[in-house]
């Protein structure tokens, strides 16, 4: 038996998210079944590091899969490239040793998001941008997203309904820059929880545009208030762009 | 009668180019369409600053129109967005004096070209970047795409087919970036012959590749031959970014 880690690139407009769903077709469907063609394990389950929400991209989501067959790691992504549907691409295949896991292993990721500022939606980014009509005020945004950098409660920054009980996360970045029209939110941490980086977008929408006071993170942050802080940003703006794991748990 | 200026931005990728066609179907006809049913103008015609191939962007196409109409000319942007498609939006509307012709008023214009390098298609980008599987020297491109820079005879770097009688154009700037897997053309010009820019891209990737020897923009100016360059680049990596005027000719 081998591991076999993924690193898989995907639009997620079509998709209904990444996990496996009854009435919708995921990202995990796809793969898997793209997976059972090509080495006929008929038991074999794709494991994702994150579970991204139906709309949400990806161009570093992290798998593992463990099988029998002798053909080459590195050539899963070539093979599997040619089934695949044309928004669904293998970046990476190879061997890990069979304690990592795509999950349960992560040491963190990094988020992206992004905003078309423009009194007029764009056509060639409406698939990845969140369209703001407002002028926003980047460096307010910039010094905002700061206050999130460290180890915090972020209790506050969860969709209800969220069951997680440990909710101590430490954010290593959190960068907010503009190129024109287009507003880019870095986001690197140890972990999130649901619907965090949508939150704090939207929340950094707010502050950019006026209509939250600055310092409304650090508020959320004291008073473990989902109300303290902005409505929760679309799922298009999304991209899970890499899954952080320590070296040597990937070295066979 | 007033004539006004659209700024246009589309999405190539389920468009037959810019202009009208007889059995596919055109941006010049979906924005027509909309302008029609708008303003009740039956005859209304929209003069396009460039013929965009099928597949090829848009992010500053230029248009104008003329009309009877007493709609305020800033208000066409946003009544023709409501009709619109997603993938066609208008940047802006705005009044220009009737001397002002989309095309005839060209002074130059800016084209971009990007390409996806890497041993595997990109999945969020695929409608936008020209997939390269070898690795590019985009140093020995940059040096190649400054000899285009000055005023030369370019009658090797047009399409086979064109008619046009005077192929002297000036380029006034030609640059490759690369950013990660995406390496970035920026071309600008007084003009651009027919494929032009595709067959400037193609010939940049076969220098970069060592496929061709360096040198090649420069014999092919001297030699006016069009086997002295690459191949044509595929369309979809390709986006008109803006037409240039002079601020005069656009002024009421």
């Amino acid at each position: 038996m081998r591991r076999i880690q993924l690193i898989i690139e995907y639009d997620g407009t079509n998709y209904a998210g990444w996990q496996r769903q009854e009435n919708a077709l995921a990202v995990q469907q796809v793969v898997e079944e793209r997976l059972r063609k090509l080495i006929r394990e008929p038991g074999i389950v794709l494991h994702g590091a994150s579970r991204t929400d139906a709309g949400v991209h990806a161009l570093g989501q992290s798998a593992h899969f463990d099988t029998e067959s002798r053909i080459p790691a590195e050539k899963f992504s070539y093979a599997l490239n040619t089934m695949l549907p044309p928004d669904v691409r293998i970046r990476l295949s190879r061997q890990v040793p069979e304690t990592f896991h795509a999950r349960f292993s992560t040491k963190g990721k990094r988020y992206r998001y992004l905003f078309h500022v423009h009194p007029h939606a764009g056509a060639l980014n409406r698939l990845t941008h969140a369209h703001i009509i407002y002028p926003l005020d980047t460096q307010r945004m910039a010094r905002e997203a700061s206050a999130l950098v460290g180890t915090h409660d972020f209790a506050a920054f969860a969709a209800s309904g969220s069951v997680v009980k440990d909710t101590v996360r430490t954010i290593y970045r959190a960068d907010v820059t503009r190129d024109g029209d287009e507003v880019k939110l870095i986001v690197e941490g140890n972990g999130f929880l649901y619907n965090m980086v949508r939150i704090i977008a939207g929340t950094l929408v707010g502050v950019g545009s006026g209509k939250l006071e600055p310092g409304a993170f650090a508020r959320a942050i004291e008073s473990g208030n989902r109300l303290d802080l902005g409505v929760t940003a679309p799922a298009h703006g999304l991209t899970l762009m890499e899954v952080f794991y320590n070296a040597e748990d990937l070295e066979c």
